[in-house]
C-alpha cells in the first residue's frame, strides 16, 4: 500500500524510514505507542482522496494525525503494525480568511490560526495549552474544547462545515459555511467529534468573532462551588461578556503556591474555593470589562455570595491570576500519583456533583485525597483522585483503575459524560462499552458500519 | 397495526374514524394529501417505543406529526395509505425549567414554551409565524429558522440535547443537556434536521437566554444588498446585541403598501433596498437599544453607506415596521403567481446574487418578475419569481418547474442550499437527488438505512 502510495504520489508523500516515523508512533505524553509501516503525507484533498480509495482497495486502514497532541491516545496506530498513519500536516493552507470566517486546511496549527485572524483584526477563540502544535483538523475531530468556551463553544460551535473524504474517495465539501441548511442530516456536525473513525477530515470553515480589545480578569473566594455557580448565573443575568469562569479548591492553589516557582496567592486569606473569572470588550463603545466586572461583584461582595474578590489591576495581574490556573496540572505531577478524569455533568448540578464524589471517592478508597477543578461555567471539570500518602506510584496501575471506575460510575449516575472534551480515543473505550447506553452504542456501530464499510478509519478508537 | 396499538396502549391512542383523521391527512396550505388507516397518538415516551417495535415487527411504516406546519409535506402521509401517522401532541409536558435550560416533551407547542420561558423571567429566543401551532419536535425534526435566528441560531444551536426513539424501540436519552460530552457522534446533533426519518424525536433540552427588557427598531433605505450587508457588518463590529436584520426591495414593500390595509411607507422618499434592523437590551446596565441603534447609524448616515434612516419612537411604530416584513408573503399572494424558493448561499455572496439571479431568471423567463427578500444576515433570502402578467395561475404547473430548477441550478452553482430553512419533505426530494453532491447523498442513504434498517420512519421524505 505505501509502495502504491509512493509510485501515485510521489517520494515525499511517504515517510518509511522508522526513525523519521519514531515521533508519530508514541502520543506525547508516552502513554501508548503503536507501529506503522509508513506514513503518508498527502498535500491535497485530491491526493487524501486517492488515498482513501487505495486503502479500501486494499484493506489497509489508515490512523489520520495532525498535531500528535491526543489526550487519550486517539492519534496512535495499534501495536499489530496493520494500519497507516495519515498525517495531515503538509495540507496546512489558509483557503480563505474574511470577517466571518475562515477556510483552513486541516493541518493549519492552531497557534497559526490565531495569528491569521489577529492579522485581519478578528478572532478565532478557542485556545488551549497545546495550540503551538494542536492542529485544526484534530481539533475539529475531537470537538476540541479549553478554557475560553464559556461564551463561544467548543469546536463542534465554532466550526461551520467540512471538507472530508468519505469512504470511496468521495469529499463531502461543507465549507461554503453556509448559516442555514437544511439539506438533511448533519454531516458536517456528524464528523465533527467523530475522531477520524468516519471519514478523514481535510479542510474546516470557522467562525471568526470580534477581537478582544480590552479584559477584566477577577480572582474571587468562595464558601463552596455552589457559590460560584450562583454567582457566574447572577453574572450571566446581567452581561454576555464573560468568557471564562475557572473553579478551583483552596488544596489546588495551596498546590500551586508550593509547587509552581514565582506565584503568589491573589488574595490574602484563606477561601475553601476559589474562581478565575474574564471578561473581555469588543468594542470602545463597551464599559471596560474591569469596571464592568467591579459593578458586578460589589453587590455580590456585599451580600456575601463572595468572600473575597480582587481585579487584576494590570495585563501582569492577569497573566499572574491565570498563570495559577494553568500550572494546576503541572503542580499535580509534581504533588505525587493521581488518576485524572475529564468529566461533566448537567451545570446546575456540578456544584454538588464535586462536594460529594469527592466525599464518595474518598469513603470507598480510604487514604484518597479527591478534587475537581475547571470549567464550572461548561459543568466540566477535571477530578483527580490523588494516591495515598504510603501508596507508591505503582498505585496508578494498582489501585488507580478502579478508582476511576468507581468515578465514572458516579458521572453516568448523575447524568453526565466520561469523556467531557478529550474524547474516547483508546483510552475510554472500553468504559463507553461498558456505561454507554445500548441506544447510543447501537447507533454509533450502525453508524459506523454504514460509513466505513471496509473499517479503514483509525480502526480501534471510539467504537468497533 | 392500529389494533395491536389500541390493544396494547388502550383506545385514547387510537384515532381511526375517517372525518376525526382527516385534517391531519393535508398539509396546512392544503399542497399535499395522503392517506393513512390510523393517527396513533402516544402518551409517553415508553408508549413510543411500543409503537416503533409494533412497526418494525408489523413492517408498518410511521409518518411524525406535530402541529402539522410543515412547508415540504414533510409531515403528511403518502397515498397509498400504507403508513399510520404518529402525532406527538399528547406528548406536551414540560419536564423540566431552569434559568439556563427547559426539557420539553415534542409536542409542546411553541408559543406555549414562550410563555414558560417568560414566567420564570426568561426567554426562548426562535419564533417564527407558526408559533400557535408548530410544535418543539417538529420545531428540531426540521432544523426550523426564523425571524431571530442572527443572534442565537436556528434550532440547532438552540437544542442542547433530543430525546429520541431508535430502531429497535431504543431510547435515546440526550436530555441532561450537557454543555461539554465526547463520548462519540453527535446524536442529538444528527436528529436535528432528520426530518423524523432516523427516529421518533420526544423531547427536546433547549437553551434559554436572557429575557428582552427593550428593543430598538429601525427602517433603514439603501443603495442596494451590498449596501445592507455593510452595514449589518459595521453593526456586528461594534455591538452583538443585534437580533434582527431583514432585507426587502421597494417592490415588495410597494406591494405590502397597495395590498395590505392600514400600512404605510416608514421613510418619506423611494429607496431601492430597504432593512429593519432590531437590536435588544436584557439589562438594565446596557445602553438601550434604540440609543444604540441611533449612535451606530449617524457615521452610516453621514458617509452615505444608508440613504434614510427612521427608528421606531413607540412600540407601536416597531411593531408597524416589523408588519411590513411579516405581511410580505401574504401581498405577494395576492398580488399573482408566484414560484417561491427558501435558499441560502454564503452571507457575502448573497448581494450579488440577489441581484444577478434576479437578472438571469427574468432573462430567461422573459416576463418574469423576480426578487428575494428576507434574513440577508443568515444569507437565507425568499427568493420569488412571479409569473408574467399575462399569465394565469396555470403557469405554476406550467413553466413555474422549469423556473425553480433554474433557480436551484444558480443557487447550486454559487456554493448554497436549495432549502434554508424550511427542509426538503416530499417537495424538494426530486431537487436533493439531482442537486445533492455524491459523497452527501452517498452518506445520507448510508445512514438512512443504518438507523432505519426496517424503513419504517418518515418513508418518502427527504431521502430513500
Amino acid at each position: 500500500m505505501a509502495e502504491k502510495v509512493r509510485a501515485r504520489l510521489g517520494e515525499r508523500a511517504v515517510v518509511s524510514n522508522q526513525a523519521d516515523l519514531a515521533p508519530w508512533l508514541t502520543d506525547w505524553r508516552g502513554r501508548w505507542t503503536g507501529q506503522a509501516a509508513a506514513l503518508l503525507q498527502p498535500a491535497s484533498t485530491e491526493e487524501v482522496a486517492e488515498i482513501v480509495r487505495l486503502a479500501e482497495a486494499s484493506g489497509v486502514a489508515l490512523v489520520p494525525q495532525g498535531g500528535n497532541t491526543s489526550m487519550v491516545g486517539g492519534a496512535t496506530p495499534g501495536e499489530d503494525g496493520s494500519a497507516l498513519l495519515l498525517s495531515m500536516r503538509r495540507m496546512n493552507g489558509i483557503r480563505a480568511i474574511g470577517p466571518e470566517q475562515a477556510a483552513i486546511e486541516a493541518g493549519v496549527i492552531l497557534a497559526d490560526l490565531h495569528d491569521a485572524a489577529e492579522a485581519i483584526g478578528r478572532r478565532f477563540p478557542l485556545t488551549l495549552g497545546a495550540r503551538g502544535s494542536a492542529t485544526v483538523g484534530g481539533l475539529a475531530s475531537t470537538n476540541a474544547g479549553g478554557t475560553q468556551v464559556l461564551r463561544f463553544g467548543t469546536m463542534r460551535q465554532l466550526v461551520t462545515g467540512v471538507e472530508a473524504v468519505l469512504s470511496g474517495g468521495l469529499v463531502h465539501d461543507g465549507l461554503a459555511g453556509l448559516k442555514k441548511d437544511n439539506r438533511g442530516y448533519a454531516l458536517d456536525q456528524l464528523l465533527v467529534g467523530a475522531e477520524g473513525t468516519l471519514g478523514i477530515i481535510t479542510a474546516v470553515a470557522v467562525r471568526l468573532v470580534p477581537a478582544v480589545i480590552a479584559r477584566g480578569v477577577a480572582w474571587v473566594g468562595l464558601a463552596d462551588p455552589q457559590a460560584g455557580l450562583d454567582l457566574l448565573r447572577r453574572l450571566q443575568q446581567q452581561t454576555d461578556r464573560v468568557e471564562g469562569f475557572e473553579i478551583l479548591p483552596q488544596d489546588s492553589l495551596d498546590r500551586v503556591l508550593r509547587y509552581i516557582p514565582g506565584t503568589r496567592p491573589p488574595l490574602a486569606g484563606q477561601h475553601a474555593w476559589h474562581a478565575l473569572i474574564e471578561a473581555t470588550a469588543t468594542s470602545a463603545g463597551e464599559e471596560p470589562p474591569s469596571e464592568l466586572l467591579q459593578r458586578l461583584l460589589e453587590p455580590a461582595l456585599a451580600d456575601g455570595l463572595v468572600e473575597d474578590a480582587a481585579i487584576a489591576a494590570s495585563e501582569a495581574q492577569a497573566e499572574a491570576f491565570w498563570r495559577i490556573r494553568h500550572s494546576i496540572s503541572e503542580a499535580e505531577k509534581k504533588s505525587g500519583p493521581a488518576m485524572q478524569h475529564d468529566i461533566s455533568v448537567p451545570v446546575a448540578t456540578m456544584p454538588r456533583f464535586m462536594v460529594e464524589a469527592a466525599r464518595e471517592v474518598e469513603a470507598r478508597f480510604p487514604g484518597t485525597d479527591a478534587s475537581g477543578f475547571g470549567h464550572l461555567g461548561d459543568g466540566n471539570i477535571h477530578f483527580h483522585v490523588r494516591a495515598p500518602a504510603e501508596a507508591g506510584a505503582d498505585w496508578i496501575a494498582g489501585e488507580g483503575p478502579a478508582a476511576s471506575r468507581f468515578v465514572h460510575d458516579l458521572v453516568t449516575a448523575a447524568g453526565g459524560s466520561i469523556s467531557a472534551e478529550h474524547g474516547i480515543g483508546q483510552m475510554k473505550r472500553g468504559e463507553l462499552e461498558r456505561l454507554g447506553s445500548p441506544a447510543r452504542l447501537a447507533a454509533m456501530r450502525a453508524i459506523k458500519a454504514a460509513m466505513d464499510p471496509h473499517g479503514i478509519f483509525n480502526p480501534g478508537k471510539l467504537i468497533a
